[in-house]
C-alpha cells in the first residue's frame, strides 16, 4: 500500500511527539511537512527527524495536493478554523483535544468535515491505552454483565502555571474533558446529566483565576448507571490515573502501572516507587496507538474510533460540570446542547 | 482491677456475636445476664456461653444494681427506649447502631443519658478494624497534610430481605450510614453538605419497596474538603469495602484483605479468592476491639470514643442524604438539624 | 456427642496457647487437667482458663481414666517418653514437633502408639494454616498438573538465645523441620535426596555455638521433581514464610499475609508495613484448626491428618541435611533411615 | 559530538532488534552497513531501516575505515572469531552472549581485544532491565546492608526447538548464563562454588539430546553469602524473570511486569493477565540502554559496563554448573578456570 503524507500542524510538544512517533512507530506514514508559528521551532523538528519540508504557516499544507492527511497539534483557539481549511482541502483530520472551547464553532468545524466527507479523530488518546481499551474490551464483552457504576481516579502530578489556567476554559474543559470521554468510552453510552463539586485546596491562586483545583462530579447514564470523577491538579505521589467498572456480574479495575518493578523491604515495611511521573510517561503506547488506529482507518476508509461527535460531547459536558458546579445543581446535557 | 459485670440486652445475630466476644475474648468483664424477647434464644446463648442468667424481659437487667453496664443489640425501634431505661438505672451503655430513626427519639435518649451522667457508646464498629484505624491515624498523625478528597467504596455482597428494606429507613438510613460515620472518623471533622445520587440497579424490587440499591454520595467537609461514597447491595465478589484519604503530602489507602494468600497461575493468567463473604468474616477484630474500647474507657471513667452525638450525626446525615435524593440538589446538615 | 476430655503436658508457650484454644475455640473439647514441670505455671494457666485440675507431674494425667486424650507440649527430651506413658495408659496423643531427637526413640514411642492402638498427630500446624491448606488443595486438585519445582522461603525475624541454640540439634531439625514437613505436604510425595549448603551470616556467636543461620537446601522428590528452601534466622522486615509450587500447567503461589492493608504514597512512593512478627501472628488460624482437626479425627475413630511417619521423615530430612552440610555432598533420605 | 558509525554483523532475529534500537531509538549513532551470510536479510533490513550498505560477507565491515564499532549478532561459533578481525581492524565491539562456548577461544578473543586497545561489551542485557538495575542501585547503596541470599528465578514460556538445543551448550550455557551474570552483577561480587541439581520434566526429548529443561542451582559467593537460581523451560504463565536480594537490613524484590493493569473480579475471585510472552516483550528497554551504556562509553573513552571478563566468567559458571550436574557434588570455579 502506497504510505500516506502528513502534514503537521503545530510543532509544540505534542506536535514533536507525535512527529516522532509518526517517522519512527507508526509504519505505512511518510511525514512531508510541518508547520509552526514559530517557523524556527518547526525547522528543528524538521531537521531532527528528517521532514522535508518546514512552514512557519500552515497555508502550504493545505496547499500540497500530495498530502493526505493532516495533525491538527496547534494551539486550542486554531483548532477549529485549521479543521474547516484542511476539510475544504479534502484533507482527513487528526485533531488534538478540544476542537474548540466554543460549542458553534465546534458546529461549524464538524459541517465542513461532514460536507467535504473527510474522516477526522480526536486526540482522546487514553481511549488507546492498553490497560484501558482492554478494560473497556472486558465491560464490552460482558465480562461484568449490566454495568452499575463507574469510577474514574484522574489527578495531575502539579498544577499548570496560572497564567495557563486562565485562558484553560477551567478544569473540567481542560483536564475532566479526558475523563468525560473516557466515561463514554468505558461505559459505551451517553451521560445524560452531571453533578459538580469543586474546591480550591491545592492552590489559592488557581481560585484567584477563577478556577478551582480539586473536584468530584457524578455523571448519569442513560441507562440509569451512575459514575464519579474525582479530580486533583496536584497528586505528590505522581500522576494518578485509575478505573473501575462495576457491574452486576463483577468489576473491571484498571490500578497505576508502576516505573519499575522494584520493592524494598526493610524494618519500617515495604516500599515501593512512586507513580509515573505525567501523561508522556504513562501514556506513552497511547499516543503510538491512536495515531496507527487513524492511519489505519483512513487506509481502510473507515471511520476512524473518535469521532467529531465524541470531540464535542466531552465539551459539552465540561459546560454541564460548570453550571452545575456554578448553580451548585444537577444540569442535564441537554440544557447545554438540546440535540447530540 | 474487678470486673464490669454486664447485661447483654437481644441474642440475636449481633447480641449472641458481642457475647460470645465478651465472654471469651475481652478480659475483665463478666457476663452475668442476657435477655431477649424470645427466652428461649436468650437461655440457648446463656447455656452456651456459661451466662447464669437469661431472660425474656431487660427489666431485672435494669433493676440489677449488681450490673454496671449494658449492651443494647435489640431491634433498632427498641433501641432509644432501652437507653433511657439503662440511663435511669445509672447503667453505661453500649448500644448498637442507628439510636434510633428519629432524631427526637435520640435527643431524648441523648438527654437521659447526659442527665443520668453515665457513659454511651454506639456501635460504629468499623472504626475499630486495624486497617481503618490506622488508617485515621496514619492521616490524624499529618502523613499526608491536609486532606483534600475522602473515598469510601462500601458494597454488600447481596441485598438483605425486602422485608428488611421496607423497615430498614432506606439505603441511607442502614447502610451508607456506617460510610458516614467513617467518613467523620477518616478526616477527624464535620461534614456539611451531602450530595445523594441514585438508582435501582439491582433489583427491581427494592424499587417497588420504595429504596434504591446503589448509590454515590458527595460529601462537603467544613475545612473545604470533598469525599464521595459509592454504595452498592451487590457485589458478586464479596463485601468490598475500600477507602482512600488523599491530601496535599499524599495518600492513605486501605484495600481489601483477601481471606487467603494463595494465587494461581496458568495460561489464563493470574486469579486470587473472592473477598471475604460479609461483616462478620471482615469486620471480626473490629467487633473484639470496640467492646475493649467501650470497657477500658468505663473502667478508666473516661468518654468512650464513639459518642452519642456521632450517633445522632450520622443519623442526620442518612436524613439529609434522602432528602438530596427526593428533591435532586445538594442538602445541608443544617437543613435537618439547625444545632449539633 | 460426649466431649472429649483432654489432659495437656507442659505449660510453657505453646501448651497454654492449645490450652486457651482448646478452651475457648474448640468445641467438643473439655480440658480437664493441666501439668507442667513448674506446678504455679500448672495452676496459673488452670486458674486463669478454668481448668479443673493443675499438677507438677503428669502422672495423675496418665492415671486418669476419664482422660481420652493428651497434648506433649513439654520440652523436646521428654517427647518421647511421654508419648510412651500416654500410649500405655490408652489415650490419643498430639504432640508437639519433633517427636525426638535421637531415631531410636522415636522408633520406640511410634511402636508403643500402634501396639496401643492409639492415635497420634504430630505438630506440624503450618499444613492447617488457610493459605497452605488451600495452596495444597489446588496442588491435589491437578491445579497445576504434575509438579516439577517447589520453592520454601522460611526466615525468622530473630534468632533465639544462644543457649537455646545450643540444645536446639541445629537449624535443620529445629527450624528447617517444618520446611521439610511443608515440603512432603505441598508436594503429595516423598523426599529422596537433599543437598545443603549453610552459611554463618546473621550471628557469628551462632556459628561458635556449631551451628549455622543462614541456609539453601535443595531437596528432590520421588518423582524427580526438585525443590529448594531458603532459611535465615533474621529477616528484619518480619516472619517471612512463602511458597510456591510450579508445574506443568501453573503455578500456585502463597505470599505473606499483612498485619493489615493500609499504603500510604507520597513523594517517595508506596509504603506498607512490615510483615507480622512471628508465629503466634502468623499462624493463629493454623493452631486451632490442627487441634479441631486431631479432635475431629478421634471423635470419629479415623487417623489424624499429620502420623508419627510424617514426625519422623521430617527428623530424617533435618538429619540428612546435617550430614550434607557438613560432606559437602547430596545425602539421600536412605542413608540415615534405611526405610521410612 | 559527531556520530559513531556502525557495522552490524548478523541480520537474524537479536541483530534486527539491535538495528532497529539503534537507528530509531539511540540517538548519536550512524548503522552503516549491515552483513548476514544470507545477503538477502541483510538487505531486507538495511532497506526497512535506510542502512547505506548490506553484504553478505563481514569483512567490508572491519575493512572500513570510517567505521567505528561494530555489533556481532551472528550465530555464537562466529563470535569469537568476529572479535577478533574487529580488535585487529581497530575496532569497538559489542557482543552478542556468549563469547564462545571454548574456553581457550574466549582467551584468545580477549587477548585480542586487550591487544588492540579497544573496548568490548558482551550483551547481558538484562543488566540494563530499569527494574535489575534499580535493585542493584539499591543493593550497592546499602539499602539492605550486607547481602546473605540472592534467589533468581528464570524461566523461559517454551523451550526451543530440540536442533537448537543440541547446538546449545546446554541449559546451563544458553539460559542460565544469564542468571549466572545477573547474581554477579546483583551482589557485586564472584561466585566460588557451584551445585547443581537438574530434572528433565518438560519434555522427555529434551533429555535424549542430552539436556535437562529443569534446574536448581545453589552458589556460593565469595563473602561467604549463597544464592539460589531456579530455571524451567517451561512456564505456562509467561515468562517468569524474579529475584530477591536478602540481607541484614532487608530484601530487595523484583516481580515479572504485567502487559497491563486491568483485574477482572468476579464471583469467582480476581483475575490479572497472564505475564509478558518472552524477552522481547519482558526486555524491550534493557536492549535500547545497553546499547546506549555501550556508545556512550566509547564516545568517553571509557571501559563499557558488561566486559570480556564477565563474559567470561559467565561461561565459566556455565561449565561448573555442567560439571556439578554430571558429578552430583558442588564445583568451585577454580576448577573449570584456575584465574579469572
Amino acid at each position: 500500500m502506497r504510505p500516506v503524507k502528513v502534514g503537521i500542524i503545530g510543532a509544540g510538544r505534542i506536535g514533536r511527539l507525535h512527529a516522532e512517533n509518526l517517522v519512527r512507530r507508526v509504519p505505512g506514514v511518510e511525514v512531508v511537512a510541518i508547520a509552526d508559528v514559530v517557523e524556527e521551532a518547526a525547522q528543528r523538528c524538521a531537521k531532527k527527524l528528517g521532514i522535508p519540508r518546514a512552514y512557519g504557516d500552515p497555508t502550504p499544507i493545505f496547499e500540497d495536493s500530495e498530502i493526505n492527511a493532516v495533525l491538527i497539534c496547534s494551539s486550542t483557539d486554531t483548532h477549529a478554523c485549521f479543521i474547516e481549511q484542511a476539510a475544504r482541502s479534502g484533507k482527513h483530520i487528526f485533531c488534538e483535544k478540544p476542537i474548540a472551547l466554543d460549542l458553534e464553532e465546534i458546529d461549524r468545524a464538524l459541517d465542513a468535515v461532514k460536507k467535504a466527507g473527510v474522516f477526522l479523530q480526536v486526540g482522546f488518546n487514553r481511549r488507546f491505552d492498553p490497560s484501558f481499551s482492554a478494560a473497556r474490551d472486558a465491560v464490552a464483552a460482558g465480562k461484568i454483565g449490566r454495568a452499575h457504576l463507574l469510577k474514574i481516579t484522574s489527578r495531575d502530578p502539579a498544577p499548570p502555571p496560572i497564567e495557563y489556567i486562565k485562558v484553560s476554559g477551567g478544569i473540567f474543559l481542560d483536564m475532566t474533558i479526558h475523563d468525560f470521554d473516557m466515561a463514554r468510552f468505558l461505559m459505551g453510552e451517553e451521560v445524560v446529566e452531571v453533578y459538580a463539586a469543586g474546591a480550591v485546596l491545592v492552590d489559592p491562586k488557581i481560585g484567584e483565576a477563577g478556577d478551582i483545583d480539586t473536584a468530584v462530579v457524578t455523571l448519569r447514564f442513560e441507562s440509569g448507571a451512575m459514575g464519579v470523577i474525582d479530580n486533583s491538579r496536584r497528586a505528590v505521589y505522581g500522576y494518578d490515573q485509575r478505573v473501575e467498572v462495576f457491574g452486576e456480574r463483577g468489576m473491571v479495575r484498571v490500578e497505576n502501572p508502576k516505573p519499575h518493578q522494584v520493592m524494598v523491604l526493610n524494618a519500617d515495611g515495604d516500599h515501593g516507587p512512586p507513580l509515573l511521573h505525567f501523561f508522556v510517561e504513562r501514556y506513552t503506547d497511547s499516543y503510538v496507538r491512536e495515531l496507527s488506529a487513524f492511519f489505519e482507518a483512513i487506509q481502510k476508509g473507515e471511520e476512524p474510533p473518535v469521532t467529531g461527535r465524541d470531540g464535542k460531547i466531552a465539551v459539552v459536558m465540561g459546560y454541564a460540570a460548570k453550571r452545575s458546579l456554578e448553580e451548585g445543581r444537577p444540569v442535564r446535557l441537554s440544557e447545554i446542547a438540546p440535540s447530540l
